[in-house]
């Protein structure tokens, strides 16, 4: 009589057992292997109370680009497909896009001739689409767009074509007392309305490229007004130079996909104690897309070269990812 | 027998009651009057789950203005005695200062003079003063400073001429799950390096004025330098849109001094719901200093008309404030 009852009790507890080792994966969609065991073993020592290594809570920042390392950037930057649909929304109001580039060949649904004009075209598209509201009516236009917005190729809304290993890894940072921060040449406001429901991030903790506003008061009431005007570029050199504006402190761990990265990476890398930059490898060009050192987006070139040499963290996301989108619901 | 027993417990479950009155004054360095009672009143507002005012927690954004609302101002901003020190410091390195203006002036020690040629001279000694460092030399020169520097007048350090009854509001605020916010026309970087010691706050949470950094490597070490050239005066219309930039949110309560906080607080009042803009009133000559419309410091003028004129919470610092400064230690 008691055999069996043994056996229920340790299956039972084989049950428990499995499920608190489930628990003890913080990274369930990463595979075993050098990427995985450098971001576990990091952890570890900045939070081993007593350790050499410890880091103090309010130390523990985290810097993440977001275009090609949180979500997808091809075949373009997402923002970019938030331009298109915002020149077609407001071509009504603007007749002389008709026959003015580069809003007419981008009406006619020639990117390609519209992105000919280079940077300063680029410049004029963006300042169109992104200045002359107030702040909370950009947010409400990107809340509704981003809503909806699905990508040309899969089909699937662009806030899930976010990567569920990174989810995983930003959930499993903040767990462990770290402050996760968005670091990103993107649009600030054009990632603040989504990054809290997505990423878990705030927008206070969202650092972006920006556009300068000018407060207002329309007949009493304070409004914010977008200008079309650059205000900074977070981009490059200018990661490392937002991260300080932003929080002040250095981080000791960034995470990015591309050379406009290497900076940030640089900068964490420079200081002292435990630190950990990561580079997201893009070589799965079945399940995403692979580029790297020729891609005029998301091109990681140089800092493939450092973090080779430097003996950085380089997710092969072919091999290191179990998968890469969250499950549909 | 009962008698004696119930009389004990009736006198133990008193003083329970009592420790918990003292311990519900959350500001006990506040009179009781319209001033305390509209910050409490608020606070139970915004945090009263299921009532008509309720705040979610991450929506409570509570923006402090520093000269004058945090710390005194008085004879002059904190800051330009750094500048003034700091220009004695540096004048070994500089012997053309001894004849150039408004440097030669200040090492004179006549203030008044160097100052006279107004917003350029005090740009010249602003960028003399604080470029040409790393920030994180630069972080180091303040730290230096701010421990050892002492007021003018009364001889305390600077940091313990911070007011009690607003150190006593801003751990309140957190309390009851805001984020408390640092707003100011100072310099970010010159606040940062005691903001958290000091008031709780951490260099994240400050927003300030600033100058542009540019990232480099020096020798392979990467370095943010701090260049001659302003990036972001973060003062009066410049407090929302720095507040926008940092933050991303609008704030619910916002704490000012001076014409310099009308705009944050006519932001801060513009939003939904439930609001506290408050005003803190130098009006004790004897313990601090009394000043308001005519001041060249802190010109409380506009702002105190509006602030009659919508209600806003103006706090009388001679009557509403018990004491001014925390007891020295």
């Amino acid at each position: 009589m008691k055999r069996p009852r043994v056996t229920v009790v340790a299956a039972l507890a084989g049950l428990a057992v499995a499920s608190i080792a489930y628990a003890a994966d913080p990274l369930p969609s990463w595979n075993d292997g050098a990427a995985k065991r450098s971001v576990l073993q990091f952890v570890t020592r900045v939070t081993q109370e007593g350790g050499l290594n410890y880091v103090l809570p309010a130390q523990r920042i985290a810097a993440f680009d977001n275009d090609g390392t949180l979500w997808a950037e091809q075949p373009l930057y997402f923002q970019f497909l938030f331009m298109l649909d915002r020149v077609k929304a407001l071509a009504p109001q603007h007749p002389e896009w008709k026959t003015q580039e580069p809003f007419a060949a981008l009406l006619r649904g020639d990117a390609k001739a519209a992105l000919a004009g280079g940077e300063r075209a680029l410049g004029q598209l963006a300042m169109a689409t992104h200045a002359g509201t107030t702040t909370e009516e950009f947010e409400k236009i990107v809340s509704d767009w981003v809503a909806t917005a699905r990508h040309p190729q899969t089909g699937r809304l662009l806030t899930e074509m976010v990567y569920q290993p990174m989810l995983e890894l930003l959930a499993y940072l903040r767990a462990n007392g770290f402050k996760t921060f968005i670091v990103s040449g993107g649009g600030i406001e054009f990632m603040r309305p989504w990054t809290e429901k997505v990423y878990g991030i705030p927008p206070e903790q969202v650092i972006g490229s920006s556009i300068k506003t000018k407060f207002e008061l329309r007949d009493g009431k304070p409004a914010l007004v977008r200008l079309p005007e650059l205000n900074f570029m977070d981009d490059g050199p200018g990661k490392p130079a937002g991260i300080q504006m932003h929080v002040g402190r250095r981080p000791i761990a960034a995470f990015g996909n591309s050379d406009g990265d290497l900076p940030m990476l640089q900068w964490t890398a420079g200081g002292d104690g435990a630190r950990l930059c990561l580079y997201v490898h893009h070589t799965d060009a079945e399940r995403e897309w692979a580029y790297d050192r020729q891609s005029s987006i998301g091109r990681l070139d140089k800092g493939l070269d450092e973090a080779l040499a430097k003996g950085w963290t380089v997710v092969d996301m072919k091999n290191d990812w179990k998968i890469i989108y969250p499950a549909q619901r």
